[in-house]
Formats: C-alpha cells, sequence, structure tokens
C-alpha cells in the first residue's frame, strides 16, 4: 500500500510521475537526454548502467524495468544477469565493466568513487564525457529508486508487465505520451 | 582535482551544471519547482530538507550552500545546526521533525522509510504532497550528492563563497542566470 494516494492503477515510478506532473516533466526529461539522447554509449549500455544502480539499491520495480529494457536493445538476457551477480564476469568490454564499477561506487556514495576506478575507465578508452554520463546515471537511479521505495509504491505480480514497460522505454523514450497513445498508456496498466 | 575538465574557477556542482547544460536545465528546474515553487512548506523547510540529506551524505560543497541557505531564510542559524547533530532538538514543529527524518531514511534507502515515519508526520499534519515532497526533495539531494562528490569537485576554502551562494539562491532561485547577471556569476567565482 503506497503511502500516498496515487493511482491504484499505476505501480512503481508510473503512479508517481502522474501524481505530480510539474515536477515529473523535467524528471522525465532528464532521462530521456541521459538514456536516449546523442552517445558514445549504447542504449543497452545506458540501461545497464540505470540497472546495476537499481539492483545494488535492491529496488525491485526500477531493476526489473531496466533489465528488461537493456534486454530489448542488447538482444538478449546474459549481459544484464551477469552484472547484477558480478560485473566482471559480464560479456563487455573492459571500458563498460570500469564504467559500471563507477556507477555502482555512485550508489554507495559520491565518496566511493577513488582515482583508481577513474582511472581503469579512461585506460580502458573512456572519455570525461563518458565518465560524466555514467555517473550522472547513477546519481539519477539513486533518486529514482528512493523516490520508489520511500513512498512505497506497488510492484506488479506479472514480469509481462515489465516486458510491456520495456517496449515503450524502447519505442517511446521516457517522455509523457502524447494525447492519442491512450491504447499504449492502457497497456501498461 | 576533479575527475573530469570542468572550469577551474567554477567548485562543486557549480562547475557541473556548466559542463553539460543540457542535463543541467532539467536538474535547475526540478530544483526551482521543488524548493522555491509554490508549498505549504517554507524555504526555509525546504533547505532544511536539502540540508539533512546533504549532512548526512557527507557532502561537504552540498551542505555548506545549503546550510547558508537555510539559514538566510530562516533568519537564525540554530536550526540548520541542530539538525545536523540531533533533529529532535531542534527548534522545530512536529511536523518538521517528522519530514527530517524521513529525509533521512531517504537518504540511507528508500526501503528505510516505514510506516510508522510517515505515519508520525502524518499525525503532525502533514499532507500527502508534503510527505511527497519531502521524499522527492531528499531523494534530489541524494543525486546531487554523488554528481558532486563523484566526479571529486573543489570545494572553495573561503565560507564567503558560501554566503555569497546562498544570497543567489535566495534572490535568484537555481535557474540559471541570464545575460545581464554576469555580474553575479562573477560573485560567486
Amino acid at each position: 500500500m503506497p503511502y500516498i494516494a496515487v493511482e491504484a492503477h499505476l505501480p512503481g515510478i508510473t503512479g508517481l510521475l502522474e501524481y505530480r506532473k510539474d515536477t515529473a516533466q523535467p524528471i522525465r526529461e532528464l532521462t530521456q537526454i541521459l538514456l536516449r539522447g546523442e552517445s558514445t554509449l549504447t542504449e543497452g549500455e545506458r540501461e545497464l548502467i540505470a540497472t546495476v544502480t537499481s539492483n545494488g539499491n535492491e529496488c525491485k520495480f526500477c531493476t526489473a524495468a531496466h533489465t528488461a529494457a537493456a534486454d530489448i536493445f542488447l538482444g538478449e538476457t546474459e549481459t544484464s544477469a551477469c552484472i547484477k551477480t558480478d560485473i566482471e564476469s559480464a560479456p563487455l568490454s573492459e571500458k563498460m565493466k570500469a564504467l559500471l564499477v563507477i556507477a555502482d561506487k555512485i550508489r554507495e556514495s559520491g565518496r566511493s568513487v577513488k582515482p583508481e576506478h577513474v582511472e581503469r575507465a579512461r585506460a580502458a578508452g573512456a572519455t570525461d564525457l563518458e565518465i560524466h554520463d555514467t555517473v550522472l546515471i547513477a546519481a539519477l537511479f539513486c533518486l529514482y529508486n528512493r523516490y520508489v521505495d520511500g513512498l512505497a509504491t506497488a510492484l506488479p505480480d506479472s514480469p509481462a508487465y515489465f516486458d510491456m514497460l520495456a517496449e515503450r522505454l524502447k519505442n517511446h523514450g521516457y517522455m509523457r505520451l502524447p494525447q492519442g497513445y491512450d491504447h499504449l498508456k492502457k497497456n501498461q496498466q
């Protein structure tokens, strides 16, 4: 039972983004820029940063949603499964492993990121902007995870919910669906 | 020495907001709505939520900035000092104490907020929206604290820097200063 009166048919973050639309708008925009905007990191790689952060924070809704989104972009489920238990064993480039380690440190605390974590990423070819974006994506999901769990939002029973949500996140991104997309909104409920 | 190439004369969050202006814009907007927008919580009370979160996360830049901002709004320094060591001893209403405890729990983890924390706030008169906004402000400062410390941004030596920054945050809010305010930008450097 959520701590505040969100619409009962909207679980996790979806009810919160409808509860206060004026604060939702910049949260959506920031997410859209970071996860879907132009970047030298692929959309799948950026969804993995969201996944490793949410998983570390034990936020079930966000972990399921971004695992499903990463899986769609990557076309497989092995990588997202691996990073939740051992980043180093994942079938990823050294650069992506180093960036996911930075994300996991950010999750603990900003002060947990040490020069050696950044040096490892840089030695593997990471740019300033990739390091910046990794830090900000992980920090953004520390916001999301706290927002979702701090208000005790509902978790859908069905894994199919997250497959539908991930399809939407792949095809339509993070902005609010405009009028005329009501069939998609309904599919998510 | 920051981990990425931010402008050397812009410490803490200020250099990061200039480093990537497209992501800065929605971060600024969200902060402006939550901390300066219409609310039944005063601006000073909302700055206290930012302060207690940043202090718990041991983010020196954000703690100093929002302590200074809270002090200006409240017209005294006792309350911000008190909440950093013992929320219960602060000269605040029962409602504000309960909301600051929620903020401090959010800082730990979304899952640390228990029904009794929310019930205490509600019994003291807190509305759904006040509880929502407390959670989202604390979650936002978990983002800021990680962004600032995760990239090892510089901390100004002088306490006077934070007094100037707080004056700006009081008089001009969180949006980027438009052209013609260059004298204020300079004062902050």
